[in-house]
């Protein structure tokens, strides 16, 4: 019997990274006064350095802020002014405090599911910034507990799934990404609706995944993600 | 019946405010190429800014690094190189990376605490960073849980006690911070051993704390928390 079910938070339930996506367009406009930005080169750069700093920043809009800071003195080779890297400073000051926009549907389809299951928001990230965004979001009297992770694998679902006592079998997780959403929680034997974002961050790619898993489902929108989990929920009582 | 110790991490478990200070001084130093440092007026003007930046930033390393930067920016009025700012990022960096040093007899208390209750690790900061040094530390194996918050307060010690299906009366906490670890868990009606450490975060003093509470003890180190806690465990098995 599915007993949990788990719902990304970022581009699943609220927009996220346009913001990010309209900040790195800023940033390369800053950078414009001294470089030429032609080629993606000032995203590519940003993105190498940002994956490099991630084993000390984690992720998050403030690691993103410092990478930002750090890729504009790198490119400019010292030569940006403090004025510039104090107008790319307030861009992550901006990204930290934009609006929670839901996603059409997200609020009456976590309602629904809400009455049919337990359910628990999990999402990786600044542990500050995402407990804002959940409470800007008005969703949170709808989720029983909030896990903020710094990292979504197969060890960090089975750490949450054990302090709610319940095997992998018995858990469903909704999400964007299937790096951190979907894959993970297939391989540890659970249950997973993935509902695509038009965007996804380059550092939360995941290639050569195949999803021709029968425990998961693909939908188009939020609305139909109440049927998917029923649908997989059925399978799932099926099985044991 | 006693249950459950939660132990503070930062300043408690390991150093920490050292690195911080030490850090502040390099930040000075940086100033002093621009601008008068005499009167503490970079740490104040810092303060000053951390405080205004709490509510986006939330506590950490990487908060306070940004706003070491807004700080620099705003004293040198945007005189300073992007040179200097740089080194400015490195010393956050620095802190993010600092080796962790255990307090002396520490992982011995944690141990023979752990032997007769559920021990957790509770601690505010930036999950990241509170992880990697969780990691790092050695004592990871002690603690059933983890709990990285965003803030020490009264509702977050309720949020936590709940998840573990426990009343106050059943937990007491371990910390160096009155604010943080001491008066709101005896608020709620817990016990607390406080352990001081020399060196106190501006942000994280209590004013007009009056330590006359029956249910909490002060020790003089590491190697006296087992001994409190059996007696505050006593008291709680007298009076329920």
């Amino acid at each position: 019997m599915l007993k949990l079910v788990g719902f990304d938070a970022d581009d699943t339930l609220w927009h996220s990274e346009g913001y990010y996506r309209r900040v790195h367009d800023a940033f390369e406009q800053v950078l414009s006064h001294y470089i030429d930005v032609g080629n993606d080169i000032v995203h590519e750069h940003l993105l190498e350095v940002e994956r490099n700093n991630i084993k000390i920043f984690g992720y998050g809009a403030k690691g993103m802020t410092l990478s930002m800071l750090e890729t504009a003195v790198a490119m400019t080779q010292e030569r940006i002014s403090a004025r510039h890297l104090h107008e790319i400073l307030h861009l992550g000051k901006d990204v930290l405090s934009h609006p929670v926009e839901l996603l059409d549907g997200i609020a009456q389809a976590v309602t629904e599911v809400a009455r049919d299951y337990q359910v628990v928001l999990i999402t990786k990230g600044d542990l500050f910034h995402q407990e804002s965004k959940v409470a800007k979001s008005g969703l949170s009297h709808l989720f029983g507990r909030i896990e903020i992770v710094s990292e979504k694998d197969p060890q960090t679902y089975r750490r949450v799934l054990s302090e709610f006592g319940l095997p992998p079998r018995q858990f469903l997780m909704v999400g964007n990404s299937l790096r951190s959403d979907i894959a993970p929680v297939l391989q540890i034997g659970g249950f997973a609706v993935h509902v695509p974002y038009p965007l996804t961050w380059a550092l939360d790619h995941l290639e050569g995944f195949v999803a021709d898993s029968e425990n998961m489902r693909t939908v188009d929108s939020s609305a139909q993600i109440p049927a998917a989990v029923h649908e997989l929920a059925l399978k799932a009582a099926r099985l044991h």
